[in-house]
C-alpha cells in the first residue's frame, strides 16, 4: 500500500505521532502530508515526524492539488471514515482509482509493539488507580447516592479531577440496571446489598485502558477487587460463574488459537451451567489508540492470535429486570498467554 | 419531501420525540418507521411517536425490505450523515433514486418552536447557574488551580453533578491560552489578576444552552458578570470592545434582516478600532437539539432573521500569544428584535 489518505485521528496519529480533529493524512509514495487549518499548524510542524504540512483553509481542493501533482494512479481509503457528501467533492473530477479497503488502519494495528505495549500498561494501571479511589469514595460517601451521581464521581476519580482522558463515558449501573449491557445512569439509589457495576477506562497518551468490575455493595469494605462476597446469593452464583468463565479464557487462551475459540472457551463454561443466552455479546475486542480495535473475539472471528495483540475479556450474564454481572480486563497476548495488563 | 430516510440521532428526535444512538428513521409517505436493535425497542414502542417500531439485526436488509415493499421511487437523504460504506451497502441493488440534499433536517428546524422556545430558556437558565456555582468554586478554592482541574470543575457545576449532560467539552482558558479560540486545558495555574475564558453550555431535555464568559481574576469578588474591571488596562480594553460589539449587534439585529448583517454590525464595531483581523470567526451561529444550528451568522450568510429563530451572538478578540476575549449569549428572536436567552 503505498498511497493512502486517512481521515480518522487516531490512524494519522498512528502515522506520524501528532493528529488533531481537523486534518487529512496523505501518505503519496515516500512522502506524507499533514493538512489541516490555521489553529493546528504549530503543533504539526513540531510533532508530526517526517511529514510535510500544509496549512488549509480549502482541504478538499488542497487534497485534490496534491493529488494531482503526484501523478498516483490509485489510491487506498477506509469508506467506513468518508462521508458520502466528502468523497463525493473529493473525488469530483479526479482521474485516481479511490481503492475502499474498511478498517485498513486497524488492521495494520492489530498486532502492538513493545513501546505501545508500555503505553497500555500505563493506561491500565491509571485506570486501576481510578477504581480504587473510586471505591474509597464509595466506602465513605456512597450510601444513597444515585447513578448519575456516582456516575460522575467515576468520571472525575478515574480522570483523576480531569488529568486524563476517558477512554469512553463510563458505565455505572445498580442491580436491575446492570442487566442492560449499555446502562445509561439514572436516579436509581444505591443500597446495602445491592450490586454495582462499573465499566470505565482512561486515556495514557492517547492509549485506552478498559475495564469492568462487579461488586457487592457494603459500605464500610466495597471494593472492586475480583474477589466478591454478595449477600444474595444469586449473585453470588451468576459472579462466580462469569469470574469462572472469564478465568478459563484467560487461562487457555494461546498464541495460534483462533479468536473465535477464546470466546467458545468463555461462552461454553455459561452454557454448561445454562445461562448461555443470557451472554448476549461477544467475549472481546482489541484496545488500541481506539477503544474498540482488533482482533474481535467473538464466534466469528477468524483471526490468529499472536504475540503482542492486546484485547478484552469480558464475559457476561444478564438477567433481565434482575441483575447483570459483567468482569473486564484487558490482557496482552506475551510468550504465547495472556497476561492482564 | 414525502420520504426521507434519517440517521442522525437529533434529526429523528426532532421527527418524533424519541432517539437512540443506533437508530433509522424512515418517513415513507404517510407512515414513518423507527428501526432500532433489542436495547432499544421497548422504549422506542413508547417513545417514538406515530412510528412503526423494527427490531433489527440487520439494518441495511431490514430498510432495503421496507424501502422495496414501500414501492417510493425516491426518497431524501443528507450526504453528511451518511458514511460512503453505509450508503454503498444500502443502494446496492435497490432501484430507487436517492436524492441528497444537505442540512435538510436542520434546515426544517430553523424556526423553533414555542415549545423549543421554552425548552432552549430552560437550557440557558439551567447553565447560567452552573457558571454561578463555579463562579462560587473559584472564589473559594480557584487560586493556583490549573486549567486542567478548573475544566473538570466546569463540567461538574455546569452539569450540576452528573444531572445534566453538558452540550459540549467547555472550554477553561488563562490568558494567552485564551487567544486560541478552541484552547485545549493545560497545567498553567489561575493567578491574581489574569483573565479567564469560559465557554460552556448543558441540555434540557435534549436542547442546547450556550454561553461565553471572560473575566477578571479576583478571587475575593470573581463573578462572571457582564460587567468586569480588569487591573490589566489592555484586559479592560479589548473586553469593552468586545462587548460593546456584542451589545450593539444583539440591539441591531432585527427580523428582516440578512444574518450577513448581523455579522457585519459586530465587525464594524472590532474593525473600527483596529483589530478586524484578530476577530478570527463567525459572529454567531443557530443553536437547538444541536449546538451548531442554522442561521449561520456570518458575513457569507443570506439567510434572512425570522422571529423564533435562535442563535448565538459570540464576537471576539485573539491577540496571540497574549490574551483572548470572547462574550457570547444565545439570543431568540421575539417580537421582530434579539432577547437574551
Amino acid at each position: 500500500m503505498k498511497n493512502y489518505i486517512l481521515l480518522n485521528e487516531n490512524a494519522i496519529y498512528y502515522e506520524c505521532g501528532f493528529s488533531c480533529d481537523n486534518a487529512i493524512f496523505l501518505k503519496l509514495g515516500n512522502e506524507s502530508f499533514f493538512i489541516t487549518d490555521a489553529r493546528y499548524t504549530i503543533e504539526a510542524k513540531e510533532y508530526a515526524k517526517n511529514s510535510i504540512v500544509i496549512e488549509s483553509s480549502d482541504f478538499i481542493s488542497d487534497t485534490q492539488e496534491l493529488l494531482k501533482k503526484s501523478k498516483i494512479k490509485k489510491i487506498v481509503f477506509d469508506p467506513n471514515d468518508f462521508k458520502l457528501a466528502f468523497y463525493q467533492k473529493l473525488t469530483n473530477n479526479l482521474k485516481i482509482n479511490f481503492v475502499p479497503k474498511e478498517n485498513f488502519s486497524k488492521l495494520k494495528r492489530i498486532i502492538k509493539s513493545d513501546e505501545e505495549i508500555k503505553l497500555l500498561k500505563k493506561a491500565a494501571k491509571i485506570g486501576k488507580e481510578g477504581f480504587k479511589e473510586l471505591a474509597k469514595y464509595i466506602r465513605k460517601n456512597g450510601f444513597e447516592e444515585n447513578e448519575n451521581f456516582l456516575h460522575f464521581k467515576a468520571i472525575e476519580k478515574m480522570s483523576n479531577t480531569g488529568n486524563y482522558d476517558l477512554s469512553f463515558d463510563p458505565i455505572v449501573a445498580i442491580n436491575e440496571n446492570a442487566a442492560k449491557p449499555h446502562a445509561l445512569p439514572t436516579k436509581k439509589k444505591l443500597k446495602l446489598n445491592d450490586l454495582l457495576l462499573v465499566d470505565a477506562g482512561v486515556k495514557y497518551k492517547r492509549y485506552c485502558s478498559d475495564r469492568t468490575c462487579t461488586s457487592h455493595v457494603d459500605f464500610e469494605k466495597f471494593s472492586f477487587k475480583r474477589e466478591q462476597k454478595f449477600k444474595n446469593k444469586k449473585h453470588q452464583k451468576i459472579y462466580d460463574l462469569v469470574y469462572k468463565a472469564q478465568l478459563t479464557a484467560i487461562n487457555k487462551a494461546k498464541v495460534g488459537m483462533k479468536a473465535s475459540v477464546i470466546d467458545k472457551i468463555a461462552r461454553d463454561v455459561i452454557e454448561k451451567a445454562g445461562y448461555g443466552k443470557y451472554f448476549v455479546h461477544s467475549t472481546g475486542h482489541g484496545v488500541g489508540l481506539d477503544i474498540h480495535e482488533f482482533p474481535n473475539i467473538n464466534s466469528k472471528s477468524d483471526v490468529i492470535i499472536e504475540n503482542n495483540m492486546v484485547f478484552t475479556v469480558e464475559p457476561g450474564i444478564y438477567l433481565p429486570n434482575e441483575f447483570g454481572v459483567r468482569i473486564e480486563d484487558t490482557i496482552v497476548m506475551k510468550n504465547d498467554k495472556a497476561i492482564i495488563l
